[in-house]
């Protein structure tokens, strides 16, 4: 055949597995794929680290300490574990967005500081992927969980290596009982949905840009100008100060132009504290930047899906196949639409609610900003 | 004698004039010398302007409407004329500081926004004039605000050109009952009030010039942050509206994205406003400015007056002057340095008071700003 998209082996069904097993199940809910919900969803805490070594000790590295439900105690992990997991997820979903990891340690930077910066991004990205309602329930992550012996660890690293139902064979585990319609998903949409992923990417990146850019001129600029102010006040209070006549009468207009240099102080204090609103909401865009940046494969993916449907279209009408063999083909091209639709909505759904979440918190902290200036300057006002 | 100090004329009483006539007092309260307050208070309001033309209209200019407490109707005067008395009350007035006019008119510029902002300099500079407790006194000024004769106007003139008791000789016509001390005035307390009038200056000039800064900085870069803020928030707007599958879910946080970036687009306005509290602060710091800077000279007749009577005392225990050659002298002098006393203060006690009120304006007016930002994000968080 002339069907070219790299999920031929699938489509075509070249080699199906020998006994059928379902991994993850699209529902349509509302006109919309989803992917079924988790039936129970993973708690995983990344509670220390501390600095190891072995090889007498030759080789120190840092070991992550992980808590979960799914041990009564806790698992040690390194950094090339978490990597080893991350290039697993990544071969075995061509149909999920699986974030980078946060970037690997400059070899012996082991500060606290770092280390711990380090904790929180694999943190954020292990949330990330046991909220994730098919990721979240793989073997491989619940091993890299709950492993605690050598041998078994060793094992369930070969099974998940091995895993016969990774990359485009994944597809085999997915199932949609939704009938098929006439044009499921058409190239069309495919495409605007390309188009999506990409604008969204950047809207999320701009917005995270030009709030960074906001509150970094805060710290800077805007600190510095009621510097200026403070030094301005307390200037006139210095030349005041030089009186030779009337000096005890200069008293409360010093003392009142005194606290307007304390308060513009204070005030330019304010503005060198970075606010934890401000920061969660850059964190959850910054993680949104790079998880919306692994969606345009997995889009890629089912625009491929698309072509091969329009093709097989085509070939039927010219009965230059057979109407089994199409069928086969639109329906698993089917299944690759509607696990892009179901992951798409999936992270569109996520990114909704903590958006929402963020920006309102991020706002409410702005207002509470802005009174609090207020109530300093009233208060300064009121000594006047 | 050595006597030198561009004084010599009164402090050596050269030419006494034939009829002692008194035209300023100063008193002496709770250890100040300061002038005595006027009896009466002019209130002068150039109400209007309009352009007028004589020699056929030849010659155009503007004439400025004046009402006050000394005419039932009003005087109509031009801009020369206002520097003609401008440069009356310099010549006559060594010991008070006479402000700057406002800067004439590039010739022709006649357009009525300019000449309404020459309107309110020319107020300004009347109206500090008119609280002057001396020079609100003074015959040329109520000549100037009252003479409506033309036969009048030109025999007031002539009769102020050829005032005898202007300039150095204008100590004349000041008394101060107050017994002269051992040392009325060091030179060393001139030197320090020297000092202060030009750390005034600075000190005033330095902050009208960071509060000019700030707003102005606030007009534009912070203006244009904002502005950025809405745009990527607006952006965000774009990218969602083009989901291909879930956009009908994506309708509450379209709106709250919309309404953020309508919020910090208003609130972007907001820095474009020039608040009238600052204007006004702006304006009273302006003024002292010029003001201030009219201090030194009068300060340094003192100075003047002050080495003098060094010099004298000096004289006087050689035994080379007779005391009372010495106290004439040192009585003249003491007129001269208890008349910058009194203006030193006058000046002070003024801008104490005007600035303790517009700084007090200012603040609340910037607490509301706050205040009204805080509202504004309040509330769009608030449909989150």
């Amino acid at each position: 055949t002339h069907i070219k998209s790299g999920a031929e082996d699938f489509l075509l069904r070249l080699e199906p597995p020998p006994l059928p097993r379902t991994e993850a199940v699209i529902e349509y809910t509302n006109g919309m794929f989803i992917w079924q919900p988790a039936s129970s969803v993973i708690q995983c805490r990344i509670s220390s680290f501390h600095k190891d070594s072995k090889m007498k000790g030759m080789k120190s590295f840092i070991a992550y300490q992980l808590t979960s439900q799914l041990v009564p105690s806790h698992v040690n992990r390194r950094y090339k574990h978490f990597d080893w997991l991350h290039a697993r997820l990544l071969s075995k979903y061509p149909c999920a967005c699986i974030p980078p990891l946060p970037e690997k340690a400059i070899t012996g930077r082991y500060d606290d500081d770092f280390v711990d910066e380090r904790r929180k991004g694999l943190q954020q990205w292990l949330d990330r992927m046991c909220r994730h309602p098919i990721v979240s329930q793989c073997d491989v992550l619940r091993h890299f969980l709950s492993c605690t012996d050598g041998k078994r660890w060793k094992q369930g690293k070969r099974e998940a290596e091995t895993d016969r139902l990774q990359g485009i064979r994944y597809y085999y585990a997915v199932v949609s009982k939704e009938p098929l319609q006439k044009e499921d998903y058409s190239t069309a949409q495919a495409e605007g949905t390309e188009k999506f992923a990409i604008e969204l990417e950047r809207g999320v990146r701009a917005l995270s840009d030009t709030i960074n850019d906001f509150h970094r001129k805060l710290s800077t600029n805007t600190r510095k100008d009621f510097i200026s102010l403070s030094g301005a006040f307390y200037g006139m209070c210095r030349a005041l100060d030089g009186d030779t006549h009337s000096k005890h009468l200069n008293s409360h207009l010093y003392a009142a132009l005194s606290n307007v240099g304390e308060t513009f102080k204070s005030i330019s204090l304010c503005h060198a504290v970075e606010s934890e609103s401000f920061v969660q909401l850059n964190e959850c865009l910054r993680e949104y930047v790079r998880l919306l940046s692994t969606l345009p494969p997995v889009v890629s993916l089912g625009k491929s899906a698309c072509l091969t449907a329009d093709e097989v279209r085509r070939l039927l009408s010219e009965e230059k196949l057979s109407k089994q063999d199409a069928s086969n083909i639109l329906s698993g091209s089917s299944v690759i639409t509607r696990a892009l639709q179901a992951e798409c909505n999936f992270v569109v759904s996520q990114l909704r609610q903590e958006l929402l979440e963020r920006i309102k918190a991020y706002l409410t902290d702005r207002a509470n900003f802005y009174r609090q200036l207020a109530a300093q300057l009233d208060s300064v006002a009121s000594v006047f």
